[in-house]
């Protein structure tokens, strides 16, 4: 296959810079590709956007199937972009995107609205073989957004896998959206997303619905007093918002803007984003050094026959383990 | 330095499987060893006692200083021992040993009565340079316990740090000790920790105590009926217990039998053993990688001026990340 047609580094940075939306969503894609071709590129795209990236506020959404989330992100990126006069840029994780193809921004009938808004822009995830790879251009692609001049970034993802915890590691701000419905609505939650959230947001909070989301709101509020406090000195609220009626929209985004400031006070802000960077390079590194050992044939083989054994306890995980390191290294030669 | 003195692997499986306390006290030192030359030793010994293994409950113990959890494990124990006639084990993992040389268990004045329980065995935790090391280290002396009989583990850890996680990856039951007190009380526990108990206990419910540790019982119960339920579909109770008065004890047992018998009829118990065993490949594996990567001499030096680049956003942190992994397979020929 032959590679496919690119310009320079320098075209996509300027055109980044001058805020050339064509021609970041090219970048985007150089940065996302899997091609070895790209990686020396988008490397040196990443390199010469980075003194412009940082600005932005980067906010992670998550909540179940059935949330309402595109419908929130809708109504609360019209807020920031008409009546607030922000450039918004939605960015979105999600790990079945390779099974359902594009479940969560490909569908054309969602977030209608906020497409055809030329202050938001839209990018739907990027297919990946492992969520680490995905996590990892989601990121990029936020900075390349960030030089791009857009001052609000969402991450989007689903709250039912591993990827939250990839995105709370990547933004400043974590909402959780909830609905009422006395427990229920979180069957689909996974275990630990509540204690990473900035804010919970009870959506769908009208009409019939109005009173069960006062209830709601009351008794997680309640629950969140007898959770430790975060190492921001931040107490997350529980609001209640309508993305249907455009209610609580606005305190919501108070809230947001509340705990920037309140952070950016305690100096918690800074350190942060600088432990998040660090974590990046890590996680880099980690997940470079496993797949390089994963994929090696005589470790596959091997791994196969000794996971079984293994997992019935036949013998030990130490031992294993060892086994399989001296294959690798007798093969590669460390 | 010469090696220590060390019988053959023989003489320490035939010692663990007649439940001899010295020879099983030196085995795990040899477990726990980091000398090269007791790995072989260690592995055989492990692989010989394999099949002994895995028929006692392991327990999980953790709660922030100041809970009263050697008194609470004093007092379990003795129940279990002296009324249960069960044979225990006590184990710790503290990250912080290190530093306060040994703060859990190395205490003398600690757990007296069950130190010269003829049914109970304490072991403190050993010392280590990496979390991921200790904690395996741990597991492995934990089979080296269930060879030599006990029915029940305790391992023991304080709830501040990573070692929960690793612990809760061990164990087949998590208790989380709690004092009454309008949430204070949680100031030191981790975020994440409550959601992974199994079973949540307020100490101290004596004396004046009484009323504050009944209210908060109910506060916790209601808080966790916001949480998601588990996978194991087990819903964690809250109980109050005195081990000063040796109240409520007897039901906390109750309760971690009763989850045994849920989880082994549901088929739980052993996904999740066959999970843990699998899992501590994995982790063992992703430990030495990653050890022998950043003992690497040039990589740490590269480490070190890029560390700061990147924190401060001068670098990408996949950028740093592709260098090191660069000056890595250079030096040893991956």
């Amino acid at each position: 296959m032959s590679s496919p047609k690119r310009h320079s580094a320098q075209t996509y940075i300027d055109g980044i810079l001058a805020q050339d939306r064509v021609l970041l969503s090219q970048a985007i894609t150089v940065v996302e590709s899997t091609l070895a071709s790209d990686e020396a590129l988008a490397q040196e795209i990443l390199e010469q956007v980075l003194p412009h990236t940082g600005k932005a506020i980067r906010v992670g959404i998550t909540g179940v199937p059935g949330v309402g989330k595109s419908t929130f992100i809708e109504a609360l990126g019209t807020y920031l972009t008409d009546t607030l006069g922000h450039h918004l840029a939605v960015l979105a994780i999600d790990p079945s995107s390779q099974r359902s193809r594009g479940s969560i921004l490909g569908d054309k009938t969602r977030m209608e609205q906020l497409g055809m808004n030329p202050r938001a822009y839209i990018r739907p995830s990027p297919a990946g073989k492992s969520l680490g790879g995905v996590a990892r251009r989601t990121r990029e692609a936020m900075l390349l957004c960030e030089a791009a001049g857009f001052e609000v970034l969402f991450i989007e993802t689903v709250g039912v896998g591993q990827s939250e915890t990839m995105v709370h590691g990547m933004v400043d701000f974590f909402l959780l959206l909830l609905l009422a419905g006395a427990g229920d609505e979180l069957q689909g939650i996974k275990k630990g997303i509540m204690e990473m959230a900035d804010l919970l947001a009870i959506n769908k909070a009208d009409g019939k619905n109005l009173a069960a989301a006062r209830l709601a709101q009351l008794e997680y509020q309640n629950a969140l007093h007898l959770f430790p406090p975060a190492a921001s000195g931040w107490w997350p609220q529980v609001l209640t918002c309508s993305a249907l009626e455009q209610s609580g929209i606005a305190e919501l985004w108070e809230q947001v803007r509340a705990y920037e400031a309140h952070t950016q006070a305690n100096g918690y802000w800074q350190q942060r984003r600088q432990a998040q960077n660090l974590d990046w390079m890590y996680r880099s590194i980690s997940h470079k050094l496993e797949s390089d050992f994963y994929d090696h044939p005589q470790v596959q083989t091997l791994l196969k026959a000794l996971s079984k054994e293994v997992s019935e306890g036949l013998r030990s995980p130490s031992h294993a383990a060892n086994e399989l390191l001296q294959i690798y290294r007798r093969y590669t030669k460390i």
